[in-house]
């Protein structure tokens, strides 16, 4: 099948980049080093990849995530580094012979983890984003409450998103450094072996970290491109040009707000053109300086703002090699 | 069931707002006089509601919705309000028996009309919005040449797309007069019964159109409530407090980027809390001021800046009165 034959929108997949982007970071974080994140790509298919360059343990960001992982037979060491209040269902992934550990960051999470039948947990800590997470001071008292619900501590995870898309890369060390700080002190407090965090911007930054939890990396998008980091963008959106304005000077393509995330601000064109606005179902563009305006018919490629509330519009990734579509991966990990 | 039984993030739809808002819209445009747009909603269930409130015609923007809607017994009379340039889908239905309107704007979208099987189209004329329409002094020579195609030209339409949201009553009313004029005088070039157009913010402004495409009316969103249009709020997003972070006074919820449309900004909550910002799976904010801070556990109403890509993330629409979940309805809709 041939990139053309596609209904669109799409996403597309260049299978040559996605190997690229997996091989870098399998040098720089090799085996348990890396904990994948899931919720950038929700797709089980793409992580099996992920799996195949050696990383055995996964991060997700919701229940449904962990439990299409376990469906896919990559229920070896999930990491559900998200809050829930109702850990039932995680609990039965566990029964099943899943692993299964929760973060936590308050004394109703701690008993919704034990009541829900998950037996390892690791104790989130805020270092720095207003988010989620115990205050590093904390930390310690925590891990003994739960210690004290039965629950086995792996450890700690805690987030820098705050430092992720700072540009300046000097900027971020510094950002880093204060973040892990306030990890390292909450990971003494109370103890055990992983101390997990990080992200696609922060990789090769966070060195406290035991693994590093990205997941934008595999994909990419154009924020995390303005970082320099060593990874391609693999993933865009296929459109068709629908419509020709000639004497204005634009042109239509059918891929608007329910194909792409938003909350960066309006995608790219992979061709240079101007984006002028994208509506429900519409991306309205212009060519670059000196170029021609498409035909109606037309395909362009359309490069995401943000890469995960973009995946999560579509059911599938179109893995391509040129023109060609080698694979179509189910995006299964959507939804709650 | 109760809404506290249901996994969030969850829709809710509030079964006696909706029900006003569909009475209130029938009032004023009464059967044929409104063409509902699905795209708002993507839920025949939803759809079946209004076509019981009186509306016999749909207005679809993709492919599928068409199909969903012929599926679900409401292909009477589908106008697709979009250019495609393969319409052998849309063929289909018409061949299956479902009567499918298409909207054509150039010699390309009118072959691809005519070669895909579609047998009746509107000339889509642009009034103002830089994006589909032809302009309309080529109007009447576009229906020309798809009457020399084969195809029934049943009139025109065009949408006010850049009025729609003007919160100023005064200058939407003046910019769409200069819409309609715009289109009145296509409809004259090019014959036929149907003038289309309009949306839930000129509903009532739009008096050149024989019937309006108004979608957003009977869920709404924040930025269509600044209009002090006779519509109510209909849809939330029910979500659970996970994390409460009681020395920085902010709590998180489990309704991210993943569950809301972005593009109209951040959303609101019901009871006057200030948004922070969200990530992939939160929602960060603090209460009003005075009011203590949620408990984990806690549910939230978020209110949808933009009602369609909110919609289209979810799996189901929960129809609720009160606390008790009285229906289910599938998005039904969505994809291409």
């Amino acid at each position: 099948m041939l990139t053309r034959d596609l209904t669109t929108p799409a996403l597309l997949v260049d299978a040559d980049v996605l190997d690229a982007n997996l091989a870098a970071m399998a040098a720089a974080l090799p085996g348990d080093r890396l904990r994948p994140h899931v919720k950038a790509h929700k797709c089980s298919a793409l992580a099996a990849r992920q799996a195949a360059a050696g990383h055995r343990g996964f991060t997700c960001a919701t229940i449904r995530e962990a439990e299409g992982m376990a469906a896919a037979g990559l229920g070896g060491d999930l990491l559900v580094a998200n809050e829930v209040v109702d850990a039932r269902r995680l609990g039965r992934l566990v029964e099943a012979g899943h692993r299964v550990t929760l973060a936590v960051d308050s004394p109703a999470t701690v008993v919704a983890a034990a009541a829900g039948g998950v037996r390892e947990v690791l104790v989130d800590v805020n270092i720095g984003l207003p988010r989620c997470g115990v205050p590093a001071e904390e930390a310690g008292r925590l891990a003994d409450e739960a210690r004290a619900a039965g629950l086995d501590v792996r450890g700690v995870m805690g987030y820098e998103g705050h430092a992720v898309l700072l540009e300046d890369r000097r900027q971020r060390i510094e950002e880093v450094k204060k973040c892990v700080a306030l990890l390292a002190a909450a990971a003494r407090d109370v103890g055990g072996e992983v101390i997990s965090g990080g992200g696609t911007g922060t990789y090769d930054l966070n060195t406290v970290a035991t693994e590093i939890q990205a997941g934008s990396y595999a994909l990419m998008d154009t924020a995390y491109a303005k970082l320099g980091l060593p990874f391609g963008q693999a993933l865009t959106v296929l459109a068709t040009v629908i419509s020709v304005n000639l004497g204005g000077g634009w042109a239509v393509a059918d891929c608007g707000l329910k194909a792409l995330g938003m909350d960066h601000g309006n995608p790219a064109l992979a061709d240079g053109s101007s984006v002028w606005f994208c509506s429900d179902e519409h991306l309205v563009f212009s060519p670059p300086e000196g170029a021609a305006l498409p035909a109606v018919g037309d395909v362009v490629q359309v490069v995401p703002a943000h890469v995960d509330p973009t995946v999560a519009y579509h059911e599938h990734l179109h893995v391509v090699r040129g023109d060609e579509v080698v694979d179509r991966w189910d995006v299964d990990l959507r939804g709650w």
